[in-house]
């Protein structure tokens, strides 16, 4: 039996522990959804000032060289790289995870058109995050591709001769499963395809090496474990290989090789910074660096090695007391037990009524309200199994803000308040 | 003769006067960058605090219900579209003005190659803005139609039956010489070409019509003229009849009809929404609704004609006086004297040396030294006519600023201190 003491000793004797004064949580709040939206860093405040009142409001137009606007994207692409493994000015921060994905599959449908052109199938898992789906099913419109979308365990079988480009995200929005980076894109290799990897759930969560995985591109966000702020822009990573080789469509005046000659004529900048296209939003990007400043105090008390051991640790608890205290509530454990299978989250299943009425969805309101923040995914596929879901980011997230998370839903589930028409309402817009 | 009195008495009878104390302009900086960065509303610092504190720090994922995040784009859409001649829910403000131009030259080569397959050409002005030609020089080449640029004058004969479709930028950022958009747009539609228009340089600063005129697609950037802050997000317009034709491809999530459904497949939303791709820069965005709520109070007093009216005065202005303090010195000028083809800016020209020093630039860095903020451009095309460019903005430009910045350009023309090597160095980044 775990107890409550057990898990304020493992706080007690946690050497990241330190690590969440770093962060802003609201009173009152077990905050569970950093795979969403990111914790405010203390930092960003004052960031925010700084950016806003100094380098616009005086430095004005000469903020560009003396603020260091022009660099920003590299500077905070090399802050990333070393969380993906990957080396130094491989990385650039801008625009949107979709954006961004866009760039990278247009540039492997070209090498692909150019290397194999018989190649006409992208393969994706039925149940990618929906925006990199809708991104591949646009440009498969556009250049006459198939997308092509399976389980994924039917991944292996699938990668055929026809298959262009495999393109997956590392961890499961949904599930928390994550792949074996290296063994699928060696698959995907043998198969003659490129692999595309979306780092979304993954960049600042988990430990990813793209070099040793022999990836192709990656992308991923900046607002979610990186805890960059709401819709902060996003990252791109092309494997050097594939970097100078062929233009990415969006190219615009921050990714030319000369961007102030004002030449009429696009001219690429070599390597990653052609993946650079418009003016980037300063203020939004700036506060990116708060939260990867926060990973640069990790490295002398054991890095992403650390994070990963706690989050693990912290996950094992979460589901352990959930069957040690929940149980007889009907609820099921979507994401995959095995360490090397799971992300940072742990999704909860509750079946759907025969009515159609989710409780895993009033479960989630009612814990939101007693300031347990989860969220709610429904069932896939039309799958009746709906998703609670819970991220644990290590940064923040303590082994006593676990129990008490159980605690509440323990309470939920007891009480039975979830059946209260409040928490039944319209499903909301988050 | 125009004295400093005179221009002292127009400051006092102007009714636009007021509006200045909106900006926070730094100390002893005569600001004439407007149409490059435009200067901090002094809410802007409230705004990012509460932002970023409250609505990232306290609301954090509730924040998208909570503090209408979700709707940000179509919100500050419909503060824009006033100043565009644009209707409710036709604009919405999101990622760069160089991706949103991606999106309508890519649904209007759509559109094209449905109606009028056998036209292959994208017509464009050869000093338009680099970064328009280098997005269209990229969407040319991927869909195999060839991007011809042509002078001005030229546009008219260059409608031929060949022509998809017509790009311009409505007030020339180099020059300031502003088109008759709706004579231009009819001259492109008789000869059946559709016309984009980008209005960097004109929104908020000229009075626009887009309907009036009968424009196809729209562009513009929130962070000039609009003052939404450094890399602001741009907006993008397309007129009715084309909204829900296309998809435009960057099909991301926030475009799609039901973006929290998350089905795999996409779904393009109907009007402009489809035009939204991935999460926005929250801060940033919100940012830019500091900038547009000032123009809303310019509404009881004239709104964008009395705008216009006063930015014409200013032009004038500083042209007359750089005549009659500044002769003798070699200084041309470059814009347009007739009023309806001149934007928001007056761009001097100085010979450039025969050795190849930019006399232009020299003087533009000696100004800045003196606290008066303009910025150099060179002769376009191999011309030797380099630019010293100055923009007014009338909502925190005064006259006696234009005397003060004339009086210093004097100053570092009869001193000669311009010819100083610290004013000489490498062309700096901006």
């Amino acid at each position: 039996m775990i107890t409550l003491p057990d898990c304020q000793a493992r706080d007690t004797s946690d050497p990241l522990r330190a690590l969440r004064d770093h962060f802003a949580i609201p009173e009152g709040v077990i905050y569970l959804d950093g795979n969403s939206l990111g914790v405010m860093p203390k930092a960003a405040a004052a960031r925010a000032a700084e950016v806003v009142t100094q380098e616009w409001g005086q430095g004005l137009i000469g903020s560009w060289n003396s603020a260091g606007w022009f660099n920003l994207p590299q500077r905070l692409g090399n802050q990333i790289a070393p969380l993906i493994g990957a080396g130094a000015d491989e990385v650039v921060v801008t625009d949107t995870t979709s954006i961004n994905l866009y760039k990278v599959l247009a540039a492997a449908l070209s090498i692909a058109a150019q290397d194999a052109p018989e190649r006409r199938i992208v393969l994706s898992e039925r149940s990618n995050f929906p925006t990199d789906l809708y991104i591949a099913e646009g440009l498969c419109r556009e250049r006459g591709y198939t997308l092509q979308l399976v389980e994924p365990q039917e991944i292996g079988a699938s990668l055929t001769a026809d298959v262009a480009v495999l393109m997956l995200t590392h961890v499961n929005y949904r599930t928390g499963a994550m792949y074996d980076m290296g063994a699928v894109t060696a698959a995907a290799h043998t198969a003659g395809a490129l692999a595309i990897w979306d780092l979304a759930h993954s960049a600042g969560a988990v430990p990813v090496e793209l070099h040793a995985a022999d990836a192709d591109f990656s992308i991923g966000c900046g607002y979610k474990y990186l805890n960059g702020g709401p819709g902060a822009p996003a990252f791109v990573w092309v494997h050097p290989r594939h970097a100078s080789r062929f233009w990415q469509p969006l190219s615009g005046w921050w990714g030319h090789a000369a961007p102030f000659a004002f030449t009429p004529d696009y001219q690429p900048a070599p390597g990653i910074q052609r993946y650079l296209c418009g003016t980037q939003p300063i203020v939004s990007l700036s506060l990116l660096e708060c939260g990867l400043d926060i990973f640069a105090k990790t490295k002398p008390i054991g890095g992403i090695a650390a994070l990963r051991a706690k989050s693990l640790a912290l996950t094992d608890l979460f589901i352990a007391l959930v069957e040690q205290r929940c149980a007889g509530f009907a609820l099921g454990v979507a994401t995959p037990l095995n360490h090397a299978q799971r992300g940072s989250q742990v999704s909860l299943t509750r079946d759907r009524s025969e009515d159609g009425q989710s409780s895993a969805f009033a479960i989630v309101q009612a814990l939101i309200a007693r300031g347990v923040i989860g969220d709610y995914r429904a069932g896939d596929g039309g799958s009746h199994k709906d998703i609670l879901r819970f991220g644990f980011t290590p940064l923040y997230i303590g082994f006593e803000d676990v129990w008490n998370a159980v605690e509440q839903l323990r309470q939920v589930l007891v009480s039975g308040e979830w059946k209260e028409p409040r928490f039944n309402a319209k499903h909301a817009v988050t």
